[in-house]
């Protein structure tokens, strides 16, 4: 599938961070639905950079033009284009960077895949800026999900580093939406800030943190999914791994879970006003890779941003000798908190996807 | 694709444990290759229950008789299916299993997706046992890899309940072998007896323990994979979060990494005999979606077996009252070990996969 | 998708002629649908050999084996396989088959894709015989659109060699019916028997012919299919296609409709009893690639069957000198007759395909 | 997959006629390739309308605009979107078309499908200008095969409306590439003029027409394809089935073949300089789905514009009344010339697609 994603509803993305425009095309959203263009942009501002002094300084527009797809404010069913254009970008020379591999960064598997023909400058189309077409689609994914189905998305920053959030919040649509409406979301200020200061600090040495990141999806119904090949884990997994930087992954209480005995590690069930509810949520709301009606929780590790401008041993491709190299310019020192509107909005697509296989086309006028 | 996965080489498993039989169609393969039936036996003995008192003293005869795609002792390039029996089951009465639904089990999510329907005898397509066709789809997979392409695959066990294995050793192909012969593979011969001692505590207590694995790939070359949703991390852990009681995955050093300062986690460049390596390999041989020649690593995190006979609080779904179910039967204390050749097996798959969508049909031929 | 097919449900063919056995595995259908078996196996009967004069005198037995997906005479949800024994064979010397490429036959093509690897025995893998499973899931589809949607399939030889059927028929679900009960399905019988008499005149002279048939899908509903890619037009054409021997097909007036003007080839609309429908159906019941709810109608064209008694120039592709070949053996005279249910399993599987694309999995139960 | 298509090279399609723009994503395209941007615009503009007295006299910019997949001249591998923007559009009062379906048109189907929120205006989605993308990326994969694989596409117009162009014609590379270049490709002058006569008398009459188009593709090798669902001849007619008012196709004799006995219609086979070929060609270059390196060959059939100015009966579907539409403006009197590019960059997308799925991605370096 490389650049294109889902079984009913796909996404296909494009672009290099240096190129003309990046962009997502949308294919098989239901239509008739409206879209509030302005909650996007919410969550487009979200991950964008230079908002504070925890991200790079560096400004992008993630201004998006519709191309197709929504007429009269709905969606029409048809495929939705969506760019952003590239603005001018400043005559850096980037010849260097195309044979000077970077340590942590795709320079080097980009070269041996595309045989050296990749655009190389900013990491071309393996740059976190491609990020913002994926956002944009996964934002409609949100909206249609929590306007038209009730299913609420959050997500928290669980760790920075060795700073760790604390664990007894009991999540809802409200709490959840709150994270939203926070620059940094977490459920302690107090472990926020020392988070923060670990990050100023990383910046300060010229170093960089990585840290894990905790989602929730609530009012997902029970029997969505399926066994084996597109169990919700695995869909999940598929496209969370597709953001870069993202190396772990664990559903419910995941590798924790390897660590318990059975009898603690199954959620019992009981019966409350018609309903069937476990009492605990080790599994993350999945069971045989179908939704159990329980919100669905899973846990996102991140690594550390890879451009640092510590030295760093390297080597040039071009003549294969050892060299250093030190990067320059403006960086984030942490990509986590940009990556939580991102994550979510993956997480969006995947569970509309799911919906969609289930309850096909027309869903949205049987209510 | 639910029960169907892969782009250029596919497979579709099919079966319920207690119907007629269950097997798996493998689409794709490059033709003229020469399999070792005998390698494929012995990996479905790995994974075969009743060889020890590890694992549940059931008996299930996994002979598979292969219907089409192999000619002569070698693969067609039509596609493969192999069939597995099942053998007569006890008359037992599953009818209560029908309603009251077992805790860990999909009997809950498998009732709300096929809206009862589904063959509930023995968790029917939810069966661990569906992992034998997959697993030996895999061992075909594993065996192409080996003889045609130098790579080897090998999986040891991480931890059990609250054991850990050493971490100190350093893999190479022969290393990875002798873990293949070990009926319970670890570095560490003194960390296995306490692993075992902890799944037979279990077992005595009726309970059972989940565990960690760890699976490396070596000699895949670089630049296979692709940036995004076809990341091998992707396909990798779509494949794996298909094994049933997989709750986690994650690469190189994973969520620990998302502890590292950037200066630590990146894998820094040096230059040896004309191949550039890296000094530590803490993305586990994937940047940007796309191997950079060193190893594959990555850990799965597996669940204790839900089957215990312990008392548990559940719910009958035809009257929809709270209810008490304590299961019967002789299970799995732990399903780690069965695990460790069915994910080699389902990794085997994604990289012949890989390989096939990089170098196409006829790459045997271009040796 | 090579022996794959199918968005939603989704099939996959395998098997050689001379091999252990063929089959099909059906994913994604809808769960708790009876299936009436005897239907299924009528279905097959209308394709098998050695019914009559008209076809190849060989027997083969087109028994089933059902291994999965069916519970209680109900679909589970589950993948559906279902195999077909190859009962042994002569032990024919079929090497000469190998390197003598038959003219008209897959023989070439197969050894240039597989390398010589292939199965050569009775064309292997590209054997009609592998139309078998592939009428087997046709029939279960075509049950399901019968039984729960309302949707009738019917075909009919249009023409055989230079002999046409009558076109004045107007088709109901009745008249479909019939033509399934039918040996040789055409509305004029006098045509139909000049028709046999040409097929038998072929079989005498050691040769054979072809013909064309024309299918006629009742009761779809308005707003099924996509623009573009999959058009009705271009899934059906894409399945048809996969069924050997066809070499063209068209929707509504086809080839015709290219020599009409655009004031005798448009439909135009008129309303009756609150349903819109055409005074013609030139489009063939899609316009835009999409189902208007008139009837769905194509035309197959067949080449006569490859295998002749004739003397024929060949080439022995082992040394690459020019040879002739006689192809001995019991074949048919013509394949039409056999090819009818399996165009209209064919097509069956395509419908359900767009039903279930549109509507989900659960549409059965929202009746 | 609507509105993507492909397996290893894949294309996504979007935009509607008149919102903002129309472009395409091609995802997979080997890297490296030099691409000639003025062949690209030539085929786009033997596509482009206002030509000439027989297409329509509207002018639209077909100027692309390429924002990604495309470095220093060469391409990179990743994906490659091209946009084209629409121009603003006259405010025309389009809501009497909303309601008013023409007849051979996709209004009332577009309604059906999207529940009446599609973008109506100028067939939206649905419009031919939608092939302006799609001849984008097949230009570009024409020019890919041509220069890198030495592969020649060109078509033919068989046939407008009754007249037919002579048959004898023997193509080579330097005559189908003479076709290219005429403005109305035939290979009979004379009876050029006679069909140019036949539109331009339908055009005075408010009418239209239709043809058949016949497409060349020369020096495939043998060897690509599959059996069954991806025979060539499936992936072609899926492709060509997408191209708007196309309503059949034939490979090799096609439908004549169906007419012949087997002893005329198998192409016997001869060897020449080491390389076997047929005496005839009935079988348009693909037996068992898989080509054999002969020419292929395959008609399309295409039906008239459906925009006449000619009053027709219709339904008004906002009231459910009979009613009579009369379309105006300017259309074209037969989409046939305009349709020639078109369908050979469709077949190039097909062609590719085959070559990829064999070769791999690293084919153009194997050279």
């Amino acid at each position: 599938m490389s650049s294109m994603f889902g079984n009913k509803l796909k996404i296909s993305i494009f672009g290099e961070s240096h190129g003309k425009g990046i962009g997502v095309v949308i294919d098989g959203l239901p239509s008739g639905l409206k879209i509030d263009l302005n909650y996007i942009e919410k969550q487009m501002t979200r991950r964008s950079p230079g908002r504070n002094n925890l991200s790079t300084p560096r400004r992008e527009s993630d201004k998006f033009n519709i191309l197709s797809g929504l007429f009269q404010g709905k969606t029409t069913g048809t495929p939705l284009c969506a760019t952003i254009e590239n603005q001018d970008k400043k005559s850096k020379d980037y010849t260097s960077i195309k044979t000077v591999i970077r340590p942590g960064h795709s320079d080097y598997t980009g070269f041996a895949k595309y045989s050296g023909y990749n655009d190389y400058r900013g990491s071309g189309h393996f740059s976190g800026r491609i990020t913002a077409p994926l956002l944009f689609a996964g934002s409609i994914a949100m909206y249609i999900l929590e306007k038209y189905k009730g299913i609420t998305i959050g997500t928290r920053i669980k760790s920075i580093y060795n700073i760790t959030d604390i664990s007894e919040i009991k999540v809802d649509d409200n709490g959840l939406n709150e994270l939203k409406d926070m620059n940094f979301p977490v459920f302690s200020v107090e472990k926020g800030i020392l988070m923060e200061q670990e990050i100023l600090k990383a910046k300060e040495n010229g170093d960089s943190v990585g840290g894990v990141t905790e989602t929730f999806i609530l009012n997902v119904p029970k029997g969505y999914g399926e066994p084996f090949f597109d169990s919700v884990e695995s869909k999940m997994s598929h496209m969370i791994f597709s953001i870069p930087a993202v190396k772990g992954i664990e559903f419910g209480e995941g590798f924790k879970v390897s660590e318990m005995k059975g009898s603690t590690a199954n959620d019992q069930y009981y019966v409350n006003e018609g309903c069937i509810l476990t009492y605990s949520n080790n599994s993350g709301g999945i069971l045989g890779g179908i939704t159990n009606g329980m919100p669905i929780i899973f846990r996102t590790a991140i690594k550390p941003t890879p451009s640092i401008s510590r030295l760093q041993k390297t080597v040039d491709i071009s003549t294969m000798k050892n060299k250093t190299v030190q990067i320059e310019g403006r960086h984030d020192p942490c990509i986590v908190p940009r990556a939580v509107p991102v994550i979510e909005g993956a997480a969006a697509l995947v569970v509309l996807d799911l919906i969609m296989e289930r309850e096909g086309e027309v869903w949205n006028l049987m209510k």
